[in-house]
């Protein structure tokens, strides 16, 4: 049975992993604390990025000596095999660490096996510590992993009455400055931000990471463009950040100098294939992408049971007339409405934020997938 | 300074006011408790019905002798005049209570000067207390009197995007079987239930309170329906409650027997004026009004200003097509938006219930108007 000493220490390595969010992939993201022989804490690290040290790395050079008849306490199982660092489990046994506990088990099976590596060694090893926590703060990539496609989380605002703009268009702003400071910190945490060309042409959003304290990486600017129509002069084709234009086969991209990705058209005609568009992305290590919109894209995505969260930001104001937030995702009746299970219920300043998750089978991916391909680490 | 006791008395006499919610008007509704000279509840009373006695002599009656030297707490200054009931002012006199609390002063000028008649007779007299919490129990009132117009609660019910239906029309059932329930509740709060002639034809709806224990009164069913299109089958004309249907001047009405208003039109020719509706509605004693919509009529009441209250069921579901929750309310860019101050949160069932207030000027009403009319006690 893991202490509370223990449980609290793993309540921080969550919490430390979870600063990895947006620049790990197509890692997880992991928090590590090491506690010395008396249940003091030694060292703490995280993975920061992919190609760097792991985060059991990290906290055993913060914890030197310390940590040795010590604990490791880990978010993520400890991995087995040597990618781009060497594997941990060999580490921590090199550290001289009595015990480790974890919180959930590797899927991957390249990296799987490092509890069993640690107690050939006569290492005390338990896991399963505040599992759904921890799976819960990784959830993009234990979702991703086994679909070979990303984790899409459909961020909205909306007024009460479900209008994402007025009459006229203006939308600016309907929610508030803290839940746009907070879809700034949404944007540093996903691998890529996603938006259609209408929403470019209607905002000409930058789509950048602004406004936010401390290491962050930009996250891939993607904008879904059948025609290409953009014009070279799109703040999302400024430097902020990188861009991918996600384009027809057969569209004339001659004007432009960006990123291109070509992919098929969707089999309705309406733009692309959206779930080619997400292995494209994954092809590009993307695991974490936040749909941005707009309505018609969003929809698309959902008719395609390609959202695993949604984020809505709903102000305390009412239009009645102006675009919806979400337009046509396939649902002809009320039978068929997509159910959502809300996990949290927060105001952020004067606005409410929901975060749900479709409750569709689907969408337990999360707790009991099995693991069906290795990552580069 | 009162004291705790008092206190607990005062959100008990609160409590016990809400139960006349929707069988007093055109009174307000009333919480008494009557306190021995120990501090011991001694009687209990509300308001239970207009021309019924007032709380503060059912509280009486129920305390007999020991009201005498104790003190009584009650929501709403006492009355000093003679309506259908004597004054309560006299009653207390007459019971020997040795002190008076109060929540909130009579704003009619017909009754108030209890407080003062009170003082007048040696007796020790508070105002004040929980002054806010029994201003809210009993906000139809204190905005209804000085309005001459009754207070309007647009209740709605959609999905996260602002449906309340799906493409095909169907609406059974967006929110869950609490949501509902509640409904029952507010309806039997209120004095009336109004629809527009749209959800008549759609829903064909009965309106009346049904599945709620205890003594109710059914409020009355109004439904706007500007040529008299209503059929004698509709099953909003059954006898389960009262019903009124609100016409033209000019429309036809010899295929009904039912209780008829003739109103003129809105100007803006778009069926009748809501102002000339509500006021007919204060003539007959109507002081809270549920507005169940729909989307097109509550649009036209906000657009009249002539919401008081909104109480939204969202259901964690997403449509992406059907009709919205609210239409046109003649608001055309985003600076326009209808803000709301947003007093609760509660989940109901698996729905969101989230109540408010128009944040315009006007909903300060309830604290600082003068009063302009007395009441028929
Ligand atoms: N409140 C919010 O949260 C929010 C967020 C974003 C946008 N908005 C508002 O939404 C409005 C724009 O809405 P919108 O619906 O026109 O823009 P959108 O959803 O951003 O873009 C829709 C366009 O994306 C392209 N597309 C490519 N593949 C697609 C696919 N598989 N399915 C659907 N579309 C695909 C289509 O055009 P092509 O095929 O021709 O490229 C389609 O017309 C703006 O007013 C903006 O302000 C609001
Ligand atoms: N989810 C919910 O909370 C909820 C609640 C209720 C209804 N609904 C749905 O809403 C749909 C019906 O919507 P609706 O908008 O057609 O119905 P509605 O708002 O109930 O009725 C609109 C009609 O009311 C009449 N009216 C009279 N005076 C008016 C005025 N001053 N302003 C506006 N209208 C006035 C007009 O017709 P005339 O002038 O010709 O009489 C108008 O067409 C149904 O599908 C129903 O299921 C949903």
């Amino acid at each position: 049975m893991a202490t509370a000493v223990e449980a609290l220490a793993m309540q921080r390595a969550i919490e430390l992993a979870a600063r990895g969010l947006g620049s790990t992939s197509p890692n997880p993201v992991v928090g590590c604390v090491i506690l010395d022989a008396d249940g003091e804490t030694a060292g703490e690290g995280w993975h920061q990025r992919a190609g760097g040290p792991h985060a059991e790395v990290h906290a055993l050079r913060a914890a030197g000596e310390r940590a040795r008849g010590g604990t490791a306490v880990v978010t993520l199982e400890p991995c087995n095999h040597t990618g781009r660092t060497g594997p941990c489990a060999q580490a921590l046994i090199g550290a001289g660490v009595a015990r480790v506990v974890y919180a959930v088990a590797d899927p991957t099976p390249t990296a799987t096996g490092g509890a069993a590596t640690l107690r050939a060694a006569g290492i005390d090893v338990e896991g399963g510590l505040l599992a759904d926590a921890a799976a819960r703060g990784n959830e993009a990539w234990l979702t991703a992993t086994p679909r070979q496609r990303p984790f899409v989380t459909w961020k909205y605002a909306a007024t009460l009455d479900g209008r994402s703009a007025a009459a006229d268009g203006t939308s600016r702003w309907i929610t508030a400055a803290p839940a746009r400071a907070e879809v700034h910190r949404l944007r540093a945490e996903s691998d890529a931000v996603l938006v259609g060309s209408g929403t470019l042409r209607a905002d000409d959003p930058q789509l950048a990471v602004r406004g936010i304290d401390g290491d962050i990486t930009q996250p891939l600017r993607v904008v879904v463009d059948t025609e290409a129509t953009i014009t070279p002069d799109a703040r999302v084709l400024d430097s902020a950040a990188p861009t991918l234009l996600a384009v027809a086969e057969d569209a004339d991209t001659d004007h432009l100098k960006a990123d291109v990705v070509r992919l098929p058209r969707a089999a309705d005609g309406r733009g692309l294939d959206v779930l080619a568009l997400l292995g494209a992305l994954y092809q590009r290590d993307v695991r974490s992408v936040l749909l941005e919109g707009g309505p018609t894209l969003a929809g698309a995505f959902l008719a395609a049971g390609a959202v695993d969260k949604v984020i809505g930001y709903l102000a305390p104001a009412l239009l009645g007339a102006g675009p919806a937030a979400l337009a046509d995702a396939g649902i002809p009746t009320i039978e068929q409405a997509l159910r959502l299970d809300v996990t949290d219920l927060q105001p952020v300043g004067p606005d409410l934020r929901i975060t749900a998750y479709p409750a569709h089978p689907s969408s337990s991916a999360l707790r009991a997938r099995p693991c069906e391909s290795a990552e580069e680490n």
